[in-house]
């Protein structure tokens, strides 16, 4: 019987984190180890407050720290996975960020089971195979409409969501600007996805000044026009636009995601691994959305492990074909794993078929990244970086 | 134009935190500083994740430490206070626990506000007057049916809310004994509330199991018979319940407190505004409750502070008539203000009509229990717990 002996994170940044719309600048990492298995998992964003998720001490029956949920559990099949992250629910249900910190040891456990029993993580998710994707490249929007036109030019992958940067902060007129920018960068045939940012809040009004422009770049999808809350306002709107609408990355567990699909109208649910509690809890999401004509989209914004993680909670639903693939990672977010998931000559995108995530974490090249970090409350040291090895 | 010069996180908690459904077990106070005033505000739960969220390094443009929103920024009137919470979300909107730290902050500059006007803070809020309150005594359900009706008879309100313990967990029948036994200790006459504390996921039918013994206690409501996501469930079992719905409590945002209002049929909308962002997000969900028909209900299990905050978003609001009010609070909750909201002869509660929430902290009581605190990243300090003072 494998048990969870130990559980460590890792503070990765680059040395300088700018504030711009790029999740790669630093990273999380997660490392567990049941007997002779070792699995990795990254959660998205904060990583200090995901930290302090970890090692907090108690503060009544349902704020316990994530720790005592995980450490000393079992590890040896999907249920026991599952019942780990029912358990950190329930125990830290008032603290907010835990679902943050749950999401890379979950992504870690099913990397270990993998390893522990010699199969892709997908395939112990109940896939019997993994389907190719169509990978879109994930850009920032230029700082002008010439700059979004070059980098359309520049995609190498035959589709391609631009995002954030100046667009919806200005007026509607910029904005179009810089969709024909991109429509025109990619060439007629390309996927061309937008993404706001959530920028207009829940503006329904503002959104759909920017509808006429979508169609005529034949946009495939309008991206968190609103706040991930505002599901009425991205209600209304779907029933005003011809424009697909997609969200759901700021979603944090499985009920979030269905409110996404039940209540929103959008006709993708984008979910982060590294958000929604892992990649079991996106895995549900996944085939909740599949049960209701809903597609289902990654969101990775940082390093293949995310992505690779990311891929395994829909790799066996052949209707969700694209998939998030960012293009403009930082070296730091290159530098996690020693392989990289890179499309075929065909331009889709295949998982491995080795066990786990079929990713190896590159220590060595991980090493100047480091950020030493430490924690002490009430005289006890509660963390502190541990050794980063294999 | 007063600016804040200084946030400062202060860390409490009793010798021992036991894993009860008791929040008053630790605290973390905020003291905001602007010019000659001062302002006092609190976390619910989990001091660290959220001292690690105010404090953090930049993770990227929607990922910012909560610091970087709120120090510098104007606090002089009412929308100045909003907007600071507006861009806490913006900018921290990838970091799951900021809206915990908001909240502290938030109701801090309140009663900064409310000082430098010299006015209550309800009044601040818009409010010409506060109408009194009937406070129910928050208790825990006893181990036995027997110590819930010890607990019922010794309640000197006229209303008393039991929760948590044993409730839900066990057989319909032992619930049912517990209620009943809740009723006789309180009389015939009182009112009588009943929390599941979430027990039942997002079961209805086991919900349903337990409408007969809460019809026949004459129960006002039934809180969070499930978890705080499971809309749908609440909307279902509101269809087949003669017993009001009660739930809201985990709402971190004003969105996910208009889902409660919206989709989940609940007629009582209960905030906690030490997690949703504070008073000014609280009052946005009792107007937005109160144009819908819905009652809406402080959610308090910690200080007097948090009491008089959580009471100022629906002072004016005289159809809501009820509150939440701590009885079993442990002696670090009772150490932190040196006044006390009790009811008056009347049974029903008041506000202090002083500046703020007209409360005075009290340090010297505090300084047992404060829990000295310290975060270093990357060789630098990034917290210590500063020295406790008015």
């Amino acid at each position: 019987m494998a048990v969870i002996e130990s559980v460590d994170f890792f503070y990765f940044s680059m040395p300088e984190v700018l504030p711009i719309g790029d999740g790669s600048q630093d990273a999380l990492l997660v490392r567990v180890r049941a007997g002779q298995w070792t699995g990795w998992g990254e959660c998205e964003a904060a990583p200090l407050p995901s930290i302090a998720s970890w090692c907090c001490p108690l503060s009544h029956g349902a704020c316990r720290p994530v720790r005592d949920s995980v450490l000393g559990a079992r590890v040896d099949s999907p249920a026991a996975i599952r019942a780990i992250g029912n358990a950190v629910r329930a125990n830290s249900m008032d603290l907010l960020q835990a679902d943050h910190t749950l999401s890379g040891i979950d992504m870690a456990l099913w990397d270990l089971l993998g390893k522990m029993r010699g199969e892709p993580a997908y395939r112990l998710l109940g896939y019997t195979r993994a389907f190719a994707k169509r990978p879109y490249a994930s850009m920032l929007f230029g700082d002008t409409p010439e700059e979004t036109l070059a980098k359309g030019r520049a995609c190498g992958l035959t589709a391609a969501k631009f995002g954030w940067g100046p667009i919806g902060k200005g007026s509607p007129e910029l904005d179009a600007e810089h969709f024909r920018a991109a429509r025109e960068g990619l060439g007629r045939y390309k996927i061309l996805l937008v993404d706001i940012g959530t920028a207009w809040g829940d503006d329904v009004e503002r959104a759909a000044l920017a509808l006429p422009a979508l169609e005529e770049v034949k946009a495939t999808w309008l991206e968190e026009p609103f706040t991930s809350g505002a599901l009425a306002a991205y209600k209304e709107l779907a029933g005003r636009s011809t424009i697909a609408l997609a969200g759901g990355e700021g979603a944090h567990n499985l009920d979030m995601a269905r409110h996404f699909v039940d209540y929103a109208g959008v006709r993708f649910l984008q979910i982060d691994a590294g958000r929604i509690g892992g990649v079991s809890v996106a895995c549900d999401a996944a085939r909740y959305a599949q049960a209701r004509g809903v597609r289902y989209v990654n969101h990775t914004f940082t390093s293949h492990l995310a992505l690779a993680a990311s891929l395994a909670p829909y790799a066996g639903i052949e209707s969700d074909e694209i998939c998030e693939y960012p293009v403009e990672l930082q070296p730091l977010a290159v530098a996690i794993t020693k392989e990289r998931l890179t499309p075929g000559a065909d331009g889709l995108l295949r998982l491995p078929e080795a066990p786990g995530y079929g990713l190896t974490i590159d220590v060595e090249a991980l090493q100047p990244y480091c950020v030493e970090t430490e924690i002490r409350v009430g005289g006890r040291l509660l963390y502190r970086t541990p050794e980063l090895t294999q």
